[in-house]
């Protein structure tokens, strides 16, 4: 009887087999670790990743060095209010590339490009194909990376990115190529300084990869530069996890679909979990700033017992004793029906969305600014809770006394450089769980509850923001940075570059790029009316809440886990390369 | 240009497209779900369930239905000692079985199954294979499941096990098939039951999927069944993720393979989020009772800043300050040279690894006993702290006084039905967490730290313990299934399955089995000296230590990070099929 699975090729003798390398003492000081120097993969790579690195990203037959560009009418403006203010990119074409081939010779690029705020999976791979499309534009262009943010390019700090570099990096997770940073790009200054590095490096482009407020910023920089007659060209690449650059053109921001798999496939295995042992009700805080989208996301693959959706919860102005009902009911029905266990997915960002926790975090962002130099002066944690209960409203005041004490600390310890509460600090499953328990032994008094309850809590955020990049992910991202070199080539700037039709098989994507004024709003900041990017929150009337509306009754009665399982490369299509379900159905919308 | 990727599939229109469905309004009322009877994977199958669901384990040469049983001389005994007790399963044969068929007649077997403890990937597959091999054997041969663990047993509740059945769970993770439990088979009582269950159930076999303790019990029933001239043969199978029962023939448990790989996939995503943002300290929590196997294996395959090994504390009687000393004196280095990040990997059971804490512990046991009463009386927690800080020891009270609020609350509040501290539920990453900041600081007031400190924590747990199995464990299983099988047919009883080689190719393995008693010690537990397998804890003299140890120093100063991905079903070879680190080392060594 021949086996039936695949044939087993022996392990090569990997470092670890190595005895007299695995015993060698390593006294040798090696120079200190800057960022794309490090040497990780280079000397001792895994399996996956060595051959993860000869991936080569799918792309739509339009996207190659010579594709020609299509200029059609702009898009429609989020608000024509804002127009005044970008006299220079607002009445800019919509560009999309064809598989035709442009006319005339092609010169050399110099672009410099930055990766901005938290990392997403896909990063690196736009920069490979911002490189690859550079190079095959004209072999004298050259890409020079600036380090750490946004501040790199202030600091004037970076490297030059070679072929060999990027190869390291290509289909890898993080944006440890170049690092990352939270700098903005925000005042004059700071907009001529960009100016006078650019020029200095002789840049004549510069990508700048990042989420609503980096793009809000490249905007105003690609803006400044031509009032200036800088021949700087400024674009914008959609990233983020939590989904909510999107919207128009742009159908999704890049690195959503990864790290949405990621934390899917650990739900997943804990609702096997629950399922197996039918005593535990996890509680599951997700990363998300403000946007549910990840949560439904995963809502979608997974089908948990209880779904918390923040726009839903400020929509119905949902109280907080309201969730904590509706958490306990569905518990108590279960246990009715012996089945004492669930899972429960709650947004990181929920707590800025119920109403009275809004105006309480409002009211503490006041106190602790107004109030700093005697609430630092106080010594001990009850001393601190004290002073600030004693300067919030009726109202804040009793919600504030009634919270887990460790949620109360971290209301008022956890602050931004700014000097207000860190919403992303707060445990927010533990909350739940405290109030949950509360609610059930009241319940348990009250006679209408009689089961157990065990709760765990975990929080998924860390564990998928640095996911090497899904396949999906991994061609998009490679696709995005290949246009966004196309753009460059045709002269245009203040644009974001958008890869479109993104359900439909890779070869038939819709690379080209809109005005990224086009997308802005104005709104108030720091007391200034300023124009922004407005993050796009989950609609209550689109496809992805309709689902979980129509489903979750009976998700949360029943008993409805999936296990999506982990991020797969080398099977079916059907398994690698689909992207997510909010995607797919806002597709077919 | 044609796509140099794979073709895509147009996305196939899943239940979630459908539009009508997703708006349905679905009021029937469903019967409640039982184990096994769950509509999961049934009608909402995913791709990558629906595709693993048709993998077929591959299997060693000498695994097949009439493989001649070879008897060779017994396994040394770990102790002499408990051969009086053993007296019909302690002289029995070392088994392999082999390529050559055996002669004579099969008849049809009827037997029994158990999912026991703590769910390990690749149960299902156990029970698959045992299945398919009872079968084999006999097309009448019949597999009885008792419900939610031995409790089961003892109850006389179960089901049958039919082919559709097991095929809608061959390859997946958990235990829900059957369920399990945590009750244990201990008393003559016990045993009686058991005897009394099978022998209406018409059972002549019984194999017990569990951990040390479900095993140390199966060779219990085993002889206590000779004993009382019972025709029930029992038979263990090595499950436990935390790796620690092995030795011997039994080269690794079932389930360590794809639980340390879920966990070093996490622990790889941190660290390139670390190196990619440069800010944060991660302290990471890995799930593993006492032994330290899954610390160590997840930092051989991801290389993480700092590891503690809970073997290495105890045997160097590191003391808690001097812990952290450790881990802020690493902290201060790498932040002189600009690497203000790192990882840092914290065994679960460390704590009562530590001397003074294990102290603590054992006081606090004794005092919640002897105390409970006057403990439980009181109503607030600083009281309950006051109360058992004057019941310790001067040294366990000043040590208990210096915890961390939380922890020190956990301590007296979260304990087992035993009355014991549950050492799983403290938030020993949050302990260091708090006492590494503290030292820090006063670094900082001594001028020898310059540095920030900003930490996260995470414990890693239920989010891999039911992840669906690995190559390796789908195979290693369902081998140990049918080889329990094989065991069954041979008349055997009192013996644990084993298969070994494992780090051979598929088709050399070696299947058989051994006598469990000659693995089991006298111990002293609840005051009775009682024969009990050893859990294997890691060996300071061991291969898989000793390369930790090589490394570790270099690990610390500089970064070698490594980012071993997700777990692969269909790549090559050596992606999708090689087994642990520790597994290698140890099979070279």
């Amino acid at each position: 009887m021949p086996p039936p699975g695949k044939t087993h090729r022996p392990e090569k003798a990997g470092r670890f087999c190595d005895q007299k390398l695995a015993n060698k003492v390593t006294a040798t000081s090696l120079p200190k670790i800057l960022p794309g120097e490090t040497r990780r993969t280079m000397t001792h790579p895994n399996a996956l990743e060595a051959t993860r690195a000869t991936y080569i990203p799918k792309h739509p037959a339009s996207l190659h060095e010579h594709a020609a560009a299509l200029r059609s009418d702009p898009p429609p403006a989020a608000s024509e209010d804002v127009r005044e203010r970008f006299p220079h990119t607002f009445d800019l074409p919509t560009v999309t590339f064809s598989d035709k081939n442009a006319q005339g010779e092609s010169r050399p690029i110099r672009s410099g490009v930055i990766l901005s705020g938290g990392p997403a999976p896909g990063g690196h791979n736009v920069m490979a194909g911002l490189f690859d499309g550079l190079k095959r534009i004209h072999p004298a262009s050259s890409l020079f990376g600036f380090l750490n943010g946004p501040a790199g390019l202030l600091k004037d700090s970076g490297r030059e990115i070679d072929a060999a570099t990027v190869d390291r990096y290509r289909n890898t997770g993080g944006f440890d190529l170049i690092g990352s940073g939270r700098t903005k790009l925000e005042s004059e200054a700071d907009y001529r300084k960009a100016l006078e590095t650019a020029r200095a490096r002789e840049l004549t482009g510069l990508v700048v990869i990042g989420g609503d407020d980096s793009n809000t910023n490249a905007c105003m920089l690609a803006e400044f530069a031509r009032k200036e007659g800088s021949p700087l060209q400024v674009l914008g690449v959609p990233k983020t996890i939590d989904g909510d650059m999107k919207g128009g053109s742009i159908e999704t921001s890049f690195g959503f679909d990864t790290a949405c798999k990621v934390y899917a496939e650990l739900i997943g295995n804990i609702n096997r979990d629950a399922l197996s042992v039918r005593k535990y009700w996890h509680f599951i805080k997700l990363m998300g700033r403000s946007a549910s989208h990840i949560a439904l996301e995963c809502a979608l693959q997974t089908r948990p017992t209880i779904t918390l959706i923040s726009e839903e919860v400020a929509a119905r102005s949902l109280r907080l004793h309201g969730i904590v009902d509706h958490i306990a009911g569905i518990i108590a029905a279960r246990s009715a029906n012996n089945q004492n266990f669930g899972t429960v997915l709650i947004p990181e960002g929920l707590v800025e969305f119920i109403p009275e926790m809004r105006q309480l975090i409002a009211e503490l962002n006041e106190v602790l600014v107004t109030g700093w130099q005697e609430f630092s002066a106080l010594e001990t944690l009850p001393h601190k809770r004290e002073f600030v209960t004693g300067c919030l409203s009726p109202e804040s005041s009793g919600l504030y006394r009634n919270l887990p004490r460790e949620v109360a600390n971290q209301l008022i310890l956890d602050r931004d450089p700014h000097g207000n509460v860190q919403v992303a600090r707060i445990d927010t499953q533990r909350l739940f769980i405290e109030l949950v328990e509360h609610r059930l032994k009241e319940m348990q008094s009250a006679g209408s509850y009689g089961g157990g309850f065990s709760p765990q809590h975990h929080y998924l955020g860390y564990e998928g923001r640095c996911a090497a990049p899904s396949n999906f992910d991994a061609d998009y991202t490679y696709n995005l940075g290949f246009t966004a070199a196309l753009l460059l080539r045709e002269g245009l700037t203040g644009y974001v570059a958008t890869v479109r039709h993104l359900t439909r098989p890779t070869w038939e994507w819709l690379p080209g790029g809109i005005p990224l004024s086009r997308m802005m709003n104005l709104e108030r900041r720091h007391g200034n009316i300023v124009p922004v990017i407005r993050k796009a929150l989950v609609e209550l009337d689109g496809p992805a809440f309709k689902v979980l509306e129509a489903n979750r009754d009976q998700w949360a009665s029943e008993t409805h886990f999936a296990f999506p399982g982990p991020i797969q490369y080398f099977g079916p299509p059907e398994i690698c390369d689909r992207t997510t379900i909010t995607l797919q159905l806002e597709a077919n919308a």
